[in-house]
């Protein structure tokens, strides 16, 4: 993991900031085109390592208008959120700078730093592990990680603190950590050693080539941005269909037993998801027509509309093209409340994505690790995950679709594509498959639901959420 | 304000879903169209009377996947966010509708009714006049409000709570209110009738109707919604040019006076600004190479990266467009810190949209008092707003545009665009006239400095700060 040190020496000022913006706007221009990139800077360091001096000297060398720099105070980690969930929103869209003072190493070590709780190595160590998994996936999302730490000596930190004026101090204070401590700087120090091995380490010492090296490491980075992967490297091993999906049928329900188990297990799910100190997200997929709407609303027959939210979806915008897939997915995660439910879901990288073409072969197949990775942290930030496959025979689907058709107010849900869907069957079914055999973890298993008894299909849902909340 | 009171009867279901589904279908293909709209559809009422229901109901009748529904718990109003700050993200695109629980009323009530700090009535109807001035420009911006207010006689209320269970009211409980309570329910009511003579009221008695009256209520706004207004009713009073833009030369400094004020007052800007407990926002706007840049630069010089956020302002992204010209900078304003910096803003809606004709007559006419609400409801909350123009004669900016044109690494500020500006000089004197005129305000003074010596400027800006901090 570790890099090489690159160093750099003194340039002509104007020379240099030609060419960042020279570079600043290739990556601009590539936007929307075939290897576009965005670009995160994550900084962090000493404090008074002039970290500050530093990217207000790029954000004049470049041109500003392009360069974004997002500084939130440090927060302690917790363990309902995952250490991504507040930056998601400023991940970089293709063609953007995005400079991050506040990111999650800063949060990392001030959770480590805290006084009454500090960190355990090890688990900071897992911390870090994690977070360079994230930034693995991103960059492979097309958002290039640039980390950079500012180092400064003991010694000339008390330096700097003995000249900086009150005001000055003020701020620097409300960072939280008492910097004349040397046992703290010893610690913070260690620390840093644990994860800094793959990130450019500038001496904060001399402000001029200080900055320098930050400016010349950003240009070197921006130009020789590397092409977007798109050749794949392994044969590709095809998942058999599974009995469950080729034959759905089930046994039927009598309406009349149905109707007094849907009482009762409407009412207990409601309690269930009421009672659970932890957040639930149910997501839903299954071909047309197999019956997800019908499914939903007997999740929140017995809850109130304020209790849950539900995100239908359907093609990303032009501006979330922009970013990592994924992305649109966190920031529903992050606006929502204690129950959300997906009516389709991230797994469309795999489905509809892959079959339509709309994701290259390289970035489908990378996918399968990318959401199982997602699905961890979400399941380890005190979130259940209920993943649910409807599964519809053939024959039933055209039975469904013909039925719609011919009722005025539900032709809506009734279009060409899904015609044309169905002409892909077979491939959404190998589709299916792969997901299946790849995705269904220990944390965030698959139920697969036949649904060609209505009835049946949805006490089968309500039993799978109980289940995974362990209620049943 | 009061509205009629449309009286609903029962219809068969089916019929209504198909008009409810072929209204939403009509609003969502109106997008990017002609009279595109939007629809937020604000919820409240007495805990019980079948609101959750309705909007559950509503969601069955309607196509689901374009129905967005946020619940927010209600929050206190507080004197250092503007109302409208934390639902602003989720006000709805074109072609959408949002149903908003959680809504500036709800927080409204709970603040009135807070135990120990009740809300005076006076206050209180300060703010309804103030949220209805918010959804008048809301309405003029394409948003189309519809406010239904669920209401229960106390009689029926203490059934209803009789007959819920455990889990039912532990939910109901986290409103906060107690409703067994009767002067509490009394006063709510008396309240509320404060503010809903210009909603519709729904009796929450019969459930059936209830539902059926909030669908049909929705479904006659759908169906009735007014086109845009494009008529001009009044003659335009086009201001006249004051001599500060005409003949915005100035007495040039001397470098050495230069550098020893600007050492001065750039240490006391940051610490005044560090200090000052409110918000700042500093919004510059000026004709083409009039220095935003270089006083930006000299503001910001004593602070750090970390304390200021810098906006840089290009034309809207095709999301942005689908939502009120202001929706951005709401959404930058409620992400941003201490102290931000806009490098062109909001009233690009007044200069530059008016003058390519983005905005139509109408739109840039009712502009200014638009923008002058937003700038009230951020100045009550505790932000100071410091609004600079900043002057440069025709002369300067041509010797400016020149020169950069002959600098490499200033070629990227001056564009084929900024030429045509330039042949529309007179068309921005006349704009920026009239935006002088109409949002110089008590709150939000403009400071018009002049440009041609730079030093003189940069000095005037710093100074310009202090003053509007009242620090001078």
């Amino acid at each position: 993991m570790s890099i090489q040190q690159p160093t750099f020496e003194l340039r002509d000022e104007d020379e240099l900031s030609l060419e960042l913006i020279e570079a600043q706007y290739a990556l601009k221009q590539s936007r929307d085109k075939k290897n576009a990139k965005s670009v995160l800077v994550l900084v962090s360091g000493i404090e008074l390592a002039g970290k500050g001096e530093a990217v207000k000297q790029l954000r004049e060398w470049l041109d500003p208008r392009y360069l974004r720099v997002k500084a939130d105070a440090p927060q302690l980690l917790s363990n309902n959120q995952t250490f991504w969930q507040s930056y998601s929103r400023f991940i970089p869209a293709e063609g953007q700078i995005v400079v991050m003072f506040g990111n999650w190493y800063s949060d990392l070590l001030t959770t480590a730093m805290h006084v009454s709780k500090p960190l355990d190595e090890n688990l900071l160590d897992a911390y870090v592990e994690q977070m360079r998994a994230f930034e693995h996936d991103l960059q492979n999302n097309h958002v290039h990680i640039v980390k950079v730490w500012f180092d400064l000596s003991w010694k000339s930190l008390q330096k700097r603190l003995d000249e900086i004026d009150a005001s000055e101090q003020r701020w620097h204070k409300l960072h939280g950590l008492d910097w004349r401590n040397k046992k703290q700087y010893d610690t913070l120090q260690g620390l840093s050693q644990r994860f800094t091995d793959d990130w450019f380490i500038i001496d904060g010492e001399d402000g001029k080539l200080r900055d320098q090296s930050f400016a010349q490491y950003l240009l070197q980075t921006l130009q020789e941005l590397p092409e977007h992967q798109t050749k794949v490297t392994q044969k590709w091993q095809q998942a058999a269909i599974p009995k469950a999906l080729l034959e759905p049928a089930q046994a039927s329900l009598e309406k009349e037993d149905y109707k007094d188990e849907l009482r009762k297990l409407t009412k207990k799910v409601a309690d269930t998801l009421r009672y659970d100190e932890r957040k639930v997200v149910i997501a839903f997929e299954g071909m047309d027509a197999a019956g997800k709407g019908g499914a939903i609303k007997r999740i929140v027959k017995k809850l109130d509309p304020r209790e849950y939210e539900i995100h239908t979806i359907a093609a990303p915008e032009r501006y979330e093209l922009r970013r990592p897939y994924l992305w649109r997915f966190w920031s529903k995660l992050t606006d929502s409340g204690k129950i959300t439910i997906f009516d389709r879901t991230w797994y469309g990288r795999v489905l509809v994505e892959r079959i339509e073409g709309f994701a290259s072969t390289v970035e489908w197949q990378r996918a399968y690790s990318e959401i199982n990775r997602f699905e961890e942290n979400l399941v380890d930030s005190q979130t259940v995950l209920v993943k649910i496959w409807l599964a519809i025979s053939k024959d039933e689907q055209a039975l469904r679709f013909k039925a719609r058709e011919q009722t005025p107010h539900k032709r809506f849900k009734i279009t060409e594509e899904d015609w044309r869907n169905r002409d892909k069957w077979d491939d959404y079914l190998k589709a299916a498959s792969d997901m299946f055999k790849r995705t269904d973890t220990d944390y965030a298993p698959w139920y697969v639901i036949a649904t060609d008894d209505k009835y049946s299909a949805r006490i089968e849902v309500l039993k799978a959420i109980l289940k995974q909340l362990k209620a049943d």
